[in-house]
This record gives structure tokens, sequence and C-alpha cells, in this order.
């Protein structure tokens, strides 16, 4: 394995073949399996799951880690290409990432949506540049629109929890101050479909996913027996839903337009997951959110600190999943 | 050992415990006895010493570390109970915290006092409130009113140069341009009086330190066969002294008030260790202070750059110290 | 070696061994050699090469490493003597440096010319005042006039390309938006003198390099039988060229004072390396860069993106001569 930027890429197999490897390394660790190996870090975005749960997962490998953060410590980088470099940034990606690359084993950047043209971020263009230069083994820690570290975590706590692989998974949009991009809620959507779940995009008006969004989740759903559908009505969605998983998103009819946003946004203040959001559910159905989370914003205190919660679980699994894409990608596919 | 955040925890015996296997470390290094084993740093507040010795003790043992500074490269961490998070806080202590936790064997968080208000910052309300949320061993890296690692690296010091057990130790408040935490004058003070010494607080008036860290000092020394006094007048106190241990912190009687503090603050500038403090002291008088140090501000070039000055001493027992802490911790006690 | 601070401190034997073990530990890597061994990083100034390099190599080696950068995370330093410390730095670089030494066994440090006074910066008195008060190995990673991990790295690419010892090298002045420190650009003159070659600095009218620069150059021609001259005429500069060092600095003639370098500058931004540089060159003809550089600004996409540019191949080096040095410091000279 040589790039793990989309669970679209993989097959089903492929997917609980790394869970059950995840696992495995939980239940026998291989503490030197990657030693003298090292994993190079680009964050262009703020991060602490990933920051740490990567370097942690690589050292209880046995291998090693540094991190570049542009604009701390680093330069600024330019990412746009033929622009004649006369402002802010220092360094251009296209020699900044194949020299990180040529110092790592394996690398893993982040970098969030510009938020500006949904077509743009859309088409991966950014980070399938930036990938491009990297001839290493890659890990999207988050993209425009893919963010499959989360996802594979996702996953593992639904198989943990013993979640029906086709019960009902509703994604949730939460209120939030700002727009937030899409990349989560594109890929649990798809994670849940490509399970085989009963999918439900549960989204106020002016929040539909994107068709390319919506589609690929479909096909997903498709090969694995599942279904995907969305609503505006939260009464209906809720039933019966084993799964809520809270996501906050940025308006996709106002996409990149911070002001259209804010009024769209201005009286979903009610979008805050509560006790009261269950009471229509399956008796043991369970919150997801991938975090951070803004408590009493997205969700109530009383959801996040009660039985429901399961992100300290799902956060958890970010370690476990991650370490057995390390190893998958570092000491090859299984025999 | 599941838990280092004050001294106060911990017998003599349990301490000078420590100190000896801080020693025994250093005289047979043990390279690989925490192989595998991570630590988490969170760092609310800058750092130097303590950012560097912890990363290089847990290497020198053969574990491996990630640090976490909330505001840079990570969200801004929200530590309040109940609010609803919609200013700049992006993260909750409540999730952060546990999830940090998670992906370590042992952690270590530095959260320095508000320096609002004094009730809640001698109560640790705010580092309490995080240790909870972590069940992982953990050390506290200065936290409101408790910097225990220094404590057993001053204490360590002392023990090298052979200071008596009994010796008189001069705590002085020094000059700084504004209002500094009580961490480490408190810890300093207690630790002195757990050794069994003769303790002297020299401050100005208006910087008297709180009646709860004076008697909790007290309590230790007569456990010990100590004794705390303090006084203003600093002809008196530094008569005999064997340690003068130079330490900044705001005026308690103009607790948060910046204004009034700078006002106390203003005519105290003499208030700057010289080799002249030294001329009625024991002729062998150390001069310690934590570190950082402001030069010809609180202490003069004179005295860091002469024989006096043990600094650089106490802040390498920082790196042993802390190696003995982590090893307890990851190890085990001894049988 | 105990330290490795300026490429003039050593004889050529001495640096071709340095390459030579560099090419050995990349032909059979020790990957245990630095077990349990601490580097530790303090950047005054940003980085991307070298604090990615210095990390990978170390841990390539078996060893860790810490990274303090004042200011981020850590105190701001101050490094000027006598002063009275009232202003924004804690820490005075007396403390800091045996500190941090004192947890460590190898040091790097980064320290760019103040860039307000050249005879201040020709001296190297801020960095050779922090080298003092270092008891451990110790490497330059950037001082105000002397980059020797770069210089190391463009002789081991020149030598793994086979580029004549003799052959014709050209260090050329670029445009850039305002001006950089005279590091590099001293540091690949003096290493293309010691290495042998025929070597022209181009640079445009006020641009000069310091008369101490030129003539420690002409030195280091003298012993290997290399050659060292300058001119403003880009067309006799280039005519036979073996390299195209590019290269931006400040204007020597105006230096400190920002608006008169930015109009000696102003009409220069022809000064882009582009494919019509080389019409004149040898057919064989390199461009070299340190990094980062500014596209279509200092050097055009055009040359980057072709065949000539060997930047990467000068990045990638960094590392494995760091490695070399770093081994050599501790795990002593050959026998």
């Amino acid at each position: 394995m040589k790039r793990f930027l989309d669970l679209a890429d993989f097959s089903r197999e492929e997917i609980t073949g790394l869970l059950a490897l995840a696992q495995r390394l939980t239940d026998k660790p291989e503490p030197q399996a990657l030693a003298g190996r090292i994993l190079g870090l680009l964050f262009f975005n703020a991060s602490l799951r990933t920051l740490a749960s990567m370097q942690a997962g690589m050292a209880r490998l046995g291998g090693n880690s540094f991190v570049i953060t542009p604009g701390q410590g680093t330069y600024q980088i330019e990412t746009r290409l033929g622009v004649t470099m006369n402002g802010p940034a220092a360094e251009h990606v296209r020699e900044g990432l194949p020299v990180l690359a040529s110092y790592c084993d394996v690398m893993g950047i982040r970098a969030f949506a510009d938020g500006k043209n949904l077509e743009t971020d859309l088409s991966e263009s950014t980070f399938n540049a930036m990938a491009a230069l990297v001839n290493k083994p890659l890990i999207n820690l988050e993209s425009a629109m893919s963010h499959p570290c989360q996802a594979l975590a996702d996953w593992k706590t639904m198989d943990d929890l013993k979640v029906p692989r086709q019960g009902r998974f509703v994604l949730s949009w939460v209120w939030h101050p700002r727009a937030l991009p899409l990349a989560v809620p594109a890929t649990a959507l798809h994670m849940a479909a490509m399970r085989g779940m009963d999918v439900t995009v549960l989204r106020p008006e002016g929040f539909a996913l994107p068709t390319p969004i919506m589609d690929k989740a479909r096909r997903a759903a498709a090969a694995s027996g599942g279904s995907v559908r969305e609503t505006a009505d939260r009464r209906e969605a809720l039933e019966g839903a084993q799964i809520i998983y809270a996501k906050e998103w940025g308006a996709t009819t106002a996409y990149g337009d911070a002001e259209a946003d804010a009024a769209l946004r201005a009286s979903l203040t009610d979008w805050c997951v509560r006790d009261s959001w269950f009471e229509r559910t399956a008796a043991q159905c369970r919150l997801m959110h991938c975090l951070p989370v803004r408590r009493n914003t997205a969700v109530a205190d009383e959801v996040l600190d009660g039985p429901r919660s399961v992100v300290l679980h799902e956060a958890h699994n970010r370690l476990l999943v991650q370490m057995a894409v390390l190893y998958r990608m570092l000491k090859g596919d299984p025999q």
C-alpha cells in the first residue's frame, strides 16, 4: 500500500483487512516493527488528535517522526503553480514536498479545503498536486474532501461496539459559529455507505452535501448493500437511528461566501444534539463526532458526558488504525 | 506512583527515594528501560527547561514523546465547564485530555495560574479538573501553585552541594517588570521546609505569601524538624544564610490587579540580588533560581556569573529527577 | 570533532573524509550507532530542510532530538551581554544555552545575521558568544556568515554529479523582494574555492561580497589550486560555466538600510535565472540553490522544473552529510 488518501480507493475487504491488522497490533504489539523508519508530518492546518496519534503510533511501532508546520518555525509554503513568488511565501511545494519526502520513509499531509470555490475543492486539485510530488508512501491527514484515517477509526468504533453492519446511521449537520469544511461529513457518509449501512443525511435547507459527494456514497452503498438518502426532517431522520454522527459544515449553497453562510445559519442554533434527539432513536443509539467538538454549540454537555457518547472511543481508534496503515505501508501486505 | 502533582503528597522518605533513584539512573543508565513507552506533553504556557528536559529524559530511558501546544498548531482549548463554546476555543479539555491520555503511557501538563482570583488559583481547581480527566500517570509541569519537578531538582541540588539539612534557606522576592505566579515560591518554600531547613521568606510589604501557603510550609517544617518565618528586613533575613533562593512573584495584596501591582513594585527595583547581598551570609552561601531569570533585573550579572550561582546545576538536575519520576511511574516501585 | 562551525576550520582531507563517511553510512546504514544519544536543536530563525533533516538524520542513526524555538512555546531569549532585562526576553543565552547543552549530547544552533551592522555580522560575535556557552559538540545550522552543512551537501552534490574538481563555478546574485543574509553566498563561495574550482562571483553593482569574504575564499583557492574572481558582466561570467549557483543577498553597500537596498534592487528583477542564462555555459551546466527558492523571482519555473536543476539532490544530501557530522562527533574519528 503506497497511498492512503481515500477509502474509495480500497475494496471493502482491504478496509476490513486494515481493521483486522489494527486489532492484531493491539492484541500483539510489535514495538520494533518500524525501528529506524521515519514519518514526516506536514500540517498546513491545526491538529490535536492527528498530531499526537501519528507520532505516538509511529513510536509505538519503534519508528520516529518529524513535524513541519508552515508559518510556525517553517517558511510559508506556496501551493499555486506558475506564480511569481514575491509575497509572504518563501518556499514552494514543488521544492518543499520532494525535499521532505527525501528525508522520510512515509509521509502524512494535512491540507484543508480553501473554502472559496466548491468545484476546486471537490476536485482535490491542491492535495493531488502535492501527492504527485511525494515519491514515498503517503497518508492523507485530511484534505479538502477526505479524511480517511477518521473514517477508518469510525468504522472500527462501530465494529467494536457491534453496531450492525446494516444499522441506521444518521449523519446530522450541527451548528457552528462559522462554515467548516466538507471533508469529514463527506468521508463519514461514504464510510457508512461502504460499511453497508442504512444512511440518512440530515441537514437544513442550504446545507445539502454536493451531488458528487452524494453520488459517490450511493455508489458505495450499491456495492455494499447499503442505502443513502437525505432529508431536512429531523424527526423522521432520527427514527430508529443506531448512530447519530454529528458534524458541522458550511452552507453549500453559499460556498465561499461567509456573509451568506452566516445569514443561513443564524436561525439554526437549535441544531445542537441534546438528549431529546434520542427520544425516537433505537434504545442503544450512540453519538459519534470526529472532534474537536464545541460543547453546547454542536453537541450539549448532557450528551457528551452521558453514556451515548463514543467520541473518545473514536479518537483512541485513530491511534490504532493509523498504526495499521503505517505498518501496512512500511512492512508490506500480508502474504 | 500514578501522580506527581505536589511534593506534599509524598513522605520525606518517598522523596529521598526518588532522589536516590535519580542518582542511580545517572550512575548506571538504563537506556532501554522505557522502550516503546510514550510521554504526552501538554503545554498551556511557555517552557524551555521543561520542554527540553522531559523529552530528553524520556529518550534517555528509551521512550519517546509528543508535544501539544494549544494555539500553536493545535486548537485553543477551553477549560471552563458548562460554557457554550462559540468563542475562539474549538476544543474542550473534557475531550482533549482523555484523548491525549489515550495515546500515551504517561502525561505531563503545564498550566499556570490564571492570576485573576487568588482563592481560585489557590484551590488548583483548573489543574485538578484536568488531572481528573487523565487516566494515565500524570506529572505536574507547573500548575497554579505547584512545580514539583523544580522542587525535586532543587532538593537534589542542595544534597549534591552538601548544604546541611538544617541549613538556613532564604526565599527572597526579587524584582520583575510584572506580576509572576506563586507556584515556584510556594513550592520552593514547601520543599525547603520539608527538607528540614531553617526557612525565611524575605519579601517587601504587599508581597507576603498567602496564609494557606505559609501554613502548608509550617506543617511540613513541623514534621521534618525545620522552621518557617517571614520578614521584610533584608539585613536580618540574610544573616548567616546558606542559600538565597531568588524568585519573582506578584503582589498578593493586589492579586489580579496589574495597575495596583505595578504601583507596589515601582519603588522596589533594588530587590535585585547583588554581591552585596552576601556580605553577612555564610561564606559558602549559594544563589538558587528556577530560571528563566532576568539578568540585572532579578539577579545581577556579577552573581549569576560568579561562583555562588548554582542555577545551571539546578536546571541540569531537572533532567535527572524527572527521569526518576518517569521511571518510577512506568517501571513501578522498588521491591 | 567537537565543533562544526565553518568549513575553513577543516583541512580539505577532513572534508573529503566527512563526505566519504556520508557515503559509507548511506551504503551501509548503522541504525543503532547513536542509540540513546540526544540532539538538541535551537532555532532562532525559520527552517524546513534543517529542521526536518537534523531530526531525521539523528533518528536514522538511532538517536533522538528535541527542538527549541524561542518565542514559539519557549521564552524569547536575550543574546546581548550586560543588558538590564526589562523587555520582552525572559531568558538569557548565558543560562538558556548551557542548560540546553546539559540535556543533550550534541547541539545545533541556527541564528541568522542581525543585518544591521556589517562589521558585527562579519565578526560572528553573536554566534561565537553562544558557541562559547555550549560545552557539547556543536553544529552551526546557519550563523551570520556560515552555513557549513549546506556547503558540505553542495560539495557532495558536485562530487555525486562528477563536476570536475577544477570546473567553472559561478555564484550568481539573483533577485529577491528584500535583503537576505550573506551566510550562504559566503559559504558557497568558500566551499567552491576550497574544492579547487574556478570560481566567479557574478553580482550587480552595490552587491559585491565584502572584502573579508572574498579574501577568505581567495586563500582557500590558493591552497587548493582554484581561483576566485568577481564581475557584474553576466555574459562573460556564464561563459563555459559548469555550475550556476543562484543566491539572493542584500546590498553590501547599503547594509542594514532597507530603503537604500530596495532602491538598489528595484531595477534588477531581470536577475532571475532563466533557460537563456545557459546559452553560453557548458552543455551540462547545472543550477544549484540552497532553497527555499522563490519561483519566477530568483529562478524561473523552466529552470527549476528542467533537467539542469539539482536543488533536490542538494537538499537530500543535507540529510546524508549531517548524519556524517553527527556520527563523527559522537562516535569519534576513524582509527
